[in-house]
């Protein structure tokens, strides 16, 4: 999961996992430059979860992710959730082995975000437009994100989404 | 000037050159990975700007700035506003010879952004929180963002605006 900071990569995965608790087994890693929040966040659903803090560093990388995994009791049904440090720019520049990288882009960043950070809409198998509920606040122009990031990459999907409603 | 993506800094500044319009001489450089959207949008208000597009890079540096100025009739009396690639990460540690850093973070990113990315906002002499006409529609902890800005940085300057209403 990639995104700008604050788009709601963390609520987004929190409403996912209580959704799918029982059902699969789930593990998370979190990435942040600081603070155990995110992990706190995710360890109410249940789940197993580890933070890795970057420090100064802008993205994870697949030898830190490694370290993590030591922590995790992962099995080969097990299902791993990566939140990558909040940045529209570097994670994209990174293979971690992920299955997909799924970009969430909130309405409250503009519509125009596709095609000025190419490289991760790009990069990503799906996009989610999350707090879509801001939609009547906000001019946020629907048609134009959609060909924006189909500009971008005419493969990825898209699904509208709000965590919090 | 410094943000995440799309927390409002061109509109910030687009408002902001508008009000000083024929008080002050004023450049501006607009960093992005791609598009002219920025440097166009600027351009309506008359004032000189130049755009640098980053590519795959994630921040402004030094020689770039200088390689614009040349495109730029700067005179001992100009007010230069360079407004970085979106990320709260890389761009709080290149030194780009400026003499503040503006850090913007729009209230729909969360109160806890400045210990989750404490090196921008320990870099920054101003905070500007934005967008706080969105304010009823979120569940915005004002006071926690205080907190959590001053605990990182007690010197950082903390203005509320709006820069669409």
């Amino acid at each position: 999961m990639v995104s700008s900071p604050g788009s709601g990569k963390t609520t987004l995965l929190e409403k996912t996992l209580s959704d799918l608790k029982g059902e699969l087994l789930i593990a998370v890693v979190e990435g942040d430059q600081a603070t155990l929040h995110d992990a706190e966040q995710i360890r109410t659903t249940g789940c197993e979860v580890i933070q890795i803090n970057t420090g100064t560093g802008c993205h994870l990388e697949a030898d830190l992710l490694l370290r993590g995994f030591d922590q995790l009791r992962l099995q080969k049904s097990s299902l791993l959730f990566v939140e990558n440090v909040g940045n529209l720019v570097c994670p994209a520049l990174f293979d971690l082995g992920e299955w997909a990288k799924v970009v969430i882009l909130s309405v409250t960043e503009g519509e125009d975000k596709p095609l000025k950070y190419p490289h991760m809409f790009r990069a990503a198998q799906l996009m989610l437009l999350n707090k879509v509920d801001l939609m009547p606040s906000l001019q946020f122009d629907l048609d134009h994100c959609f060909e924006a990031a189909s500009e971008i990459n005419p493969t990825l999907k898209i699904l509208q989404v709000s965590a919090t409603t």
